[in-house]
């Protein structure tokens, strides 16, 4: 049997109506949208109404849709597209310090080439002070970039209000929409971003297929370099199957958002209820209520988080810590939170998704359950020595 | 009835076994190979299968090949990332004047950035000569690239003698093996190259997925920036489908080199014969032996390509002029080859595959022979004003 899929923000299955979708373009419609000929026209049309679903998720016009090979490369040109094409304007960033990866690393990058960069740190929910952002602006300052939810504690940030402070001191603003597409609200009109990452594995597309979304008017060089494709913004062979999956996925995540965040807030809540009537020392890490409903990471005192997944191969989550690398640090998330060592390696981020059952919420409350007092028992309460080994065990997380 | 595909060059089909191979991965095996649990392993376990069956068309070590996006992103980080690498030992850089967008833009790029580029010129059959590379080599060059066959007219170039030349002077040495892979041998060791770019879609594998060869050694930074996925190389959640996908399509590709090949030579000798046969003023565009052996480039006398392609909607294939941008130029290629305007306009790109058949050739010749013919009634030969009437109809092409 499976373990319990409760992973869903390092990687959602496709829904099996997207794959539904994609597979005409993975046989028979194989042309090259380029193409002049009927098998490109067709492969175009199937591009362009991926495209006209996509507007229709983030309310915006198909001009401002550039199709990418993921979320990692919409950040990328994002963050390197818009600073090389407004450098003449002042080479200050800011971001903060909880962004993925994907956003640090284009930034240390551009630190090498004469940017510079503030991180705003947050509090100890993971939440960004908007205050924080416009004290932080310089006439220098070009770009700021926010997540709209970070995705090992889930805290969704305060976006709008931030886009305001962009707008009156004429900043551009993105946001890595990674997490949130699909499970909260993410109009681009509400959220005030001029720029926002689209991830299409999180939301029940496939991997290797993504989006920026880049609102009319805003300067930005391409990132990958070659032909003239999406409008001269990004160079390579339109990926056509993964395009029309991700405007079914975006067509399925507009017609289901309502419904699908409630239904998995309540099995959410349910778990979360659940865990702390069966056992004791429940500690949840990011916003008690600013938070995605899919998302819930937490702490058991005493208990190494890593030690809890190896001992329950029932269940398929994810330790909060030790994100990407294997190291035996705690995760930059936790650590910009503040998060003590003995919580932040006792944290797991269980994420729901779209195929989630209670039957399968109740099962993994009770395995999980069990095992932590196992680990209490035999442990008696953390030391040091037992954080040494949980290190051991440290899994690498994905997303 | 669908058009006679003969334009492999643009786009392929996806094998139907590849698309088999990857199937389960866009359902079940859905796992992020980042995550530590069985969802995770299994999607992890498929990507290093898929390496293996990918060292084995091109002879290198697994450590060897870094998957990317595409052959566009391959080569953008092949160019980028080497030179960016190097800086401190030069900034000088060769290629040829017939490369893909995806090589020129990027070099383009690099200009910007204190780079000089040498583009070397090519003689009329498109074939650049090794002792015009070695001359251009100045004790600042750190890298050449030069494509392994062209687009447009197959030629291929005489590779491991550049690559010779460029170890005796100590520079890099990159090819871009899009059109090649899976047509002719390319085995990095024969090639002599340290790096060399991989197009899945242009083998049967689908669009969205290539990778990169780097020689063990090679001082590359990566250009997609994130977290420390492909060995630090590459970042961005591993397209686990496609690069199963790739894999396969490799596999099948080192199977069926030599007979595919052969068989595909073959019809395409067919069609030319027969086009000679049925219509007199039938000129080859490119080299006349060491070229791809599906690739037919041709032009006849006194017709516009496109025209000639808009009158036959039975035959999906591609002119050779007016690449990528839709403009009234002769592509880069027809330029760099000295081909007048008349044999440039008059172009048509034929390129054959594993599912083109015999009956297809014999059908395609005559559709073409008699359109061919009504043209030249028509028109009594090109003038200035047939031409632009060619243009007004002048198809972008693709690939």
């Amino acid at each position: 049997m499976n373990p319990i899929y409760l992973d869903y923000n390092a990687t959602t299955p496709i829904d099996p109506l997207v794959v539904d979708e994609m597979l005409p373009y993975l046989r028979e419609g194989f042309g090259n949208p380029s193409s002049n000929h009927p098998y490109g026209q067709k492969a175009r049309q199937a591009v362009d109404l991926a495209r006209a679903r996509l507007t229709s998720l983030l309310t915006c016009d198909p001009a401002e849709i550039v199709f990418t090979g993921g979320g990692t490369e919409a950040n990328n040109q994002a963050l390197i597209g818009t600073a090389l094409a407004n450098r003449e304007k002042g080479k200050h960033i800011i971001s903060t310090a909880i962004e993925h990866p994907a956003v640090l690393n284009p930034l240390r990058w551009l630190e090498g080439q004469g940017f510079t960069v503030t991180l705003l740190p947050v509090d100890d929910t993971g939440f960004v002070d908007p205050e924080a952002v416009r004290r932080a602006i310089t006439s220098d300052t070009i770009l700021i970039s926010v997540m709209h939810a970070n995705n090992e504690m889930g805290t969704i940030q305060p976006l709008a209000e931030i886009g305001a402070i962009a707008r009156e001191h004429g900043v551009l603003f993105h946001t890595d929409a990674a997490q949130s597409v699909g499970k909260v609200s993410t109009r681009v009109d509400e959220l005030r971003v001029d720029l926002l990452t689209v991830a299409g594995h999180k939301f029940y597309a496939p991997k290797g297929i993504g989006a920026l979304y880049v609102r009319r008017g805003v300067k930005i060089d391409p990132y990958l370099h070659g032909a003239g494709h999406e409008g001269g913004r990004r160079a390579g062979t339109e990926n056509v199957p993964a395009i029309v999956a991700l405007g079914k996925a975006a067509e399925l995540a507009a017609e289901r958002l309502a419904g699908d965040g409630e239904r998995v807030l309540a099995l959410r809540e349910r778990f979360h209820a659940r865990l702390r009537e069966l056992v004791d020392g429940v500690v949840l890490n990011g916003h008690p209520t600013d938070r995605l409903p899919n998302t819930l990471n937490v702490s058991f005192k005493g208990v190494v988080g890593a030690d809890l997944l190896a001992r329950t191969p029932e269940i398929a989550a994810s330790t909060g810590s030790a994100c990407h690398d294997g190291s035996g640090e705690l995760s930059g998330v936790l650590k910009a939170m503040g998060t003590s060592r003995e919580q932040g390696f006792g944290s797991v981020r269980f994420s729901l998704g779209r195929l989630t059952t209670a039957e399968e919420i109740e099962r993994a409350a009770e395995v999980i359950a069990v095992q932590v007092k196992e680990l209490r028992a035999i442990r008696g309460g953390i030391t040091h020595n037992h954080v040494e080994t949980g290190l051991s065990a440290l899994a690498s997380c994905a997303g």
